[in-house]
């Protein structure tokens, strides 16, 4: 590539498929540690601001997380009207219970992540991303396994939104994208609550684990959607997933939305708009046409294998 | 990362930042040719099928084409209503011809490729891209620079697609990225004429070229808007430009779209229909807001820098 | 890395081992064929010149080859002081030849290649490296597997030299690195006879390699030694090994050396004279300490795991 | 590369040339600090154990850093046979004073180090490589530049040894290779003393540098040699210069240097013995060629560009 010049010597290598790597320039470290989960780094990039990295992978990074987290909770929150009482499953920058507050109906958001030291480095470290979201009295944050905290909790919640930016790890995330999570999901669901979550790649190589997660949830919710994300750092597009027991119609008048926003939120929103609320909702056809076709289901007997870690689950 | 099996030993890697590598693995070597003005090679890949690289460049692939031919060729077919005549500039692949020849208004199609070589050798080893289009007596191949066919064309084009997947290269394409060229296209439209363009990375890092495309076409036409391409081989999310003298509306029934494009197409569309239009139209808010910060325009005189190639025109 | 400017976008990458990648950029694909065993190119670089690949393992290139085998040839010819009857196995790009034709004692070199197709696309392509040795009338080239050929033949041969370049490969390679291949080629050494092997690198993670190849050897033959190999373009050192029924001495006076390369070749050298000769059989302490050390050999009920791909079959 | 298992996701990229790639996989960041001069991390690898970085360039390791200090340190203080008085410029981690401190003879060494803060780091992140040598009572740590150091010191020296490991940075250390620089140095030398330095790497596509090192050497002392260094974690064989007003004589009796680091030294060698040293003396012929080939030798008003960044000097 003649004229290219090198800025650093440090590289964050992702395979997210064994022929497709994506690798960030990493211009100085800015904090690590080592948890009883996993390995944290937070970094300083060229391109995309400051980083998140968990064993290795990337999370987030105040370049385009907006995007990222905005369209994760947003839609939601929207089509609920009123949410009250909100969950956040992961979420250990912060950014998700940030956007989730800006909600005036919101009167409490509980965060359940299982990894408290992560989460406080993230507090220390990236202000950037949880902007003092943490000291609101609105958020009571609970150092738990997802699994365990669903399983015991007597609560009913309006939105739930599920921050495991990577989707299916090795342990027990796994079981986070089966028929059994989602119906242990839909018990604590109040009525006209709604399940956002994290769904895949949807680059065509790894676009069957986003059709298997729609048809997962589809065969416990009788509602449940493709949403895009926006966000680029991540070399590959992802899409989110709204699940519902009631219907959800992504044609809405992007007027209609921007006066809602105005109405009950705090404003500062760097992507939602009613606008890009339609966008984000009308998905590209082959991914459509992929969901149609998909068969299989994710149980706990059929796990999704890791991806997004160069393995790909169907040969293509 | 634990567990991830390489399949390769060849890469092709492209620093679209200079922190930001994207590398694809090459698993075969199909074709080479070096022509006039490029060096040419096909290749198979492990995960997006046959690959057309020049100059190091990645133009194109059998597995994600399609999203990127059809979000090119359709917005400003369907706009337009009914198209008689075509110019194309650029697309040695063939695949902007296929796409051009669904529609059964199209009575000709003019194709000006400054490369006959590389022309020549897609034909020959790109069957799946042109599909037999440069066959159809519709179509007139034109081996010329496209600046000199423009000026001394006197025909006029209901369609004016420039289909330069690098927008800007070394050399003469710089110009095609510039407010002389786009007056040069408004010249030869005719009346209700369209076009469309490759308009850039809407990657944070690099969005400032497509926000000054889109500028630099505001300066000459009315009307100029975005409209996002879903292909993912490039490793950012790129967006084309639709420019003309009228207006056009974003706002379309996908139902009405779905009709439209039933009567007046051959069919077999994998990405187009009336929903996937209403999302690749409606682009997220931080690039509307980006395209209404910017000031500066391209001309001869300040034309843009390359990109695409590791380099930053604009500090971050 | 302030400064750098790339010059290609093809990375061949090769693992030494999991954690340490060398990449050569490659700045044209020159050649290409699969053949029944393996896929081979021959491509140009940018720092080594031609370069011969096979199976996306670098195995020689036009700059340093002369390195390699002047380094693997000429030591057991000198030490066998009059070599005629010479059994090359493996060395698809006639070098290895081309250094034993300088000998003026030579009658005859079978050279035994498993791959008829690589040996044809080397005369072809690769003429700086085989400098026309296939042509001179003392060669006599067969296609065979060595193991089988070490069966049936029942000559007997002054110097054998194994020019396998990637020692250890799947499939029959593996047993041509064990004892019992080593007793083979014993019993084929004429009286006096020497054998010279490609024997490994010798980078500290994978140096137990060449120290169990020697051990090997010195379960069959009284004498085996290492000798360096100076060539630098696979980014690990790697050494030869020497083995024979008799003495060998390290210790010989260059300017002795320099007289009998001077009375008994046609000369041409470009590494080899006495005071190479003396550095290269003078190998340092941790080599010889790891030797000593080491206690496992190689045998078929045990052979080698492959290395070279970046699997280390002893954890550091 | 089938069957490549990845064990890392940090990697260190070093351009040897523009077409060569070195990269180490990083599996855990131990130390990181700013300093005044350069950006200093102590990392842990997955094939060299611990590895100090200045600036983003590879140092030195854990696992072969003997080979390279000790190639570095012992054939000057052999050759001068009863060195009382040592200066070292650079040599932060320690190690080359470790090394000059097994010497009987040596009463005081003086190390002078631009950089305190790398020092002080050093000291306390890589014990494994001074092993306490700072605390020896014949040590004195002077933090100064080198040329003003040896502009004002009085003191005459019996060695010296330039351990500046990556030879030619940008700013000051670009004088280091020069005439005038060495002039300085032989001013400082007391009779019979010698001068031991780093001198480039020895790969076919940058040897042109070690030739021109070794000829400004000889435009200034009437001895200048060549001695390898065994160490391979840099990707390249990179060698050492000896240069002194007396002659050195590489033809050396091994068994007497045993006899001799025996007597004089506290022993604990890892690489050197008389083996070794014969070995390291005996350098290829392609090598002494290229230096008698040399014109140029370096001087202040025609100083060394910087290489070892992917930047060649000469083209090919």
């Amino acid at each position: 590539m003649a004229g290219t010049e090198l800025r650093t010597d440090f590289w964050l290598s992702e395979y997210l498929t064994p022929w497709d790597v994506y690798a960030h320039g990493i211009t100085r470290m800015l904090a690590h540690c080592q948890t009883a989960y996993q390995e944290m780094y937070v970094v300083e990039t060229g391109s995309y601001g400051k980083a998140l990295l968990l064993d290795g992978k990337w999370q987030s990074c105040t370049a385009d997380e907006f995007l990222y987290h905005e369209a994760l909770v947003h839609p939601a929150m929207i089509f609920h009207q009123s949410p009250r009482r909100v969950l956040v499953l992961g979420g250990a920058e912060g950014a998700t219970l940030r956007e989730v507050l800006r909600w005036n109906s919101v009167e409490q958001v509980v965060m359940v992540d299982i990894d408290g030291e992560v989460v406080a480095a993230c507090q220390k470290h990236l202000p950037e991303m949880h902007n003092g979201a943490f000291d609101d009295p609105r958020v009571n944050l609970v150092i738990d396994d997802a699994v365990h905290f669903l399983e015991q909790t007597t609560d009913r919640w309006d939105v739930i939104i599920s921050d495991l930016t990577d989707p299916i790890e090795s342990g027990p995330a796994f079981q986070l994208f089966t028929q059994e999570h989602y119906q242990q999901i839909q018990q604590v669901l109040a009525p006209g609550g709604i399940f956002a979550l994290q769904a895949g790649p949807i680059s065509i190589p790894e676009l069957y684990l986003h059709a298997r997660v729609i048809k997962t949830l589809r065969s416990i919710f009788p509602v449940a959607l493709s949403c895009l994300c926006p966000a680029m750092s991540y070399g590959v597009p992802i899409a989110f997933a709204l699940a519902s027991q009631d219907l959800i119609s992504p044609y809405s008048d992007p007027e209609a939305i921007d006066r809602h926003l105005a109405q009950h939120t705090t404003g500062g929103f760097q992507l939602m708009d009613g606008t890009s609320l339609l966008g984000l909702l009308h998905v590209p056809r082959y991914i459509r046409q992929a969901i149609e076709a998909e068969t299989e289901i994710y149980t706990l007997q059929s796990p999704p294998k890791p991806f997004g870690k160069g393995i790909l689950e169907k040969p293509l």
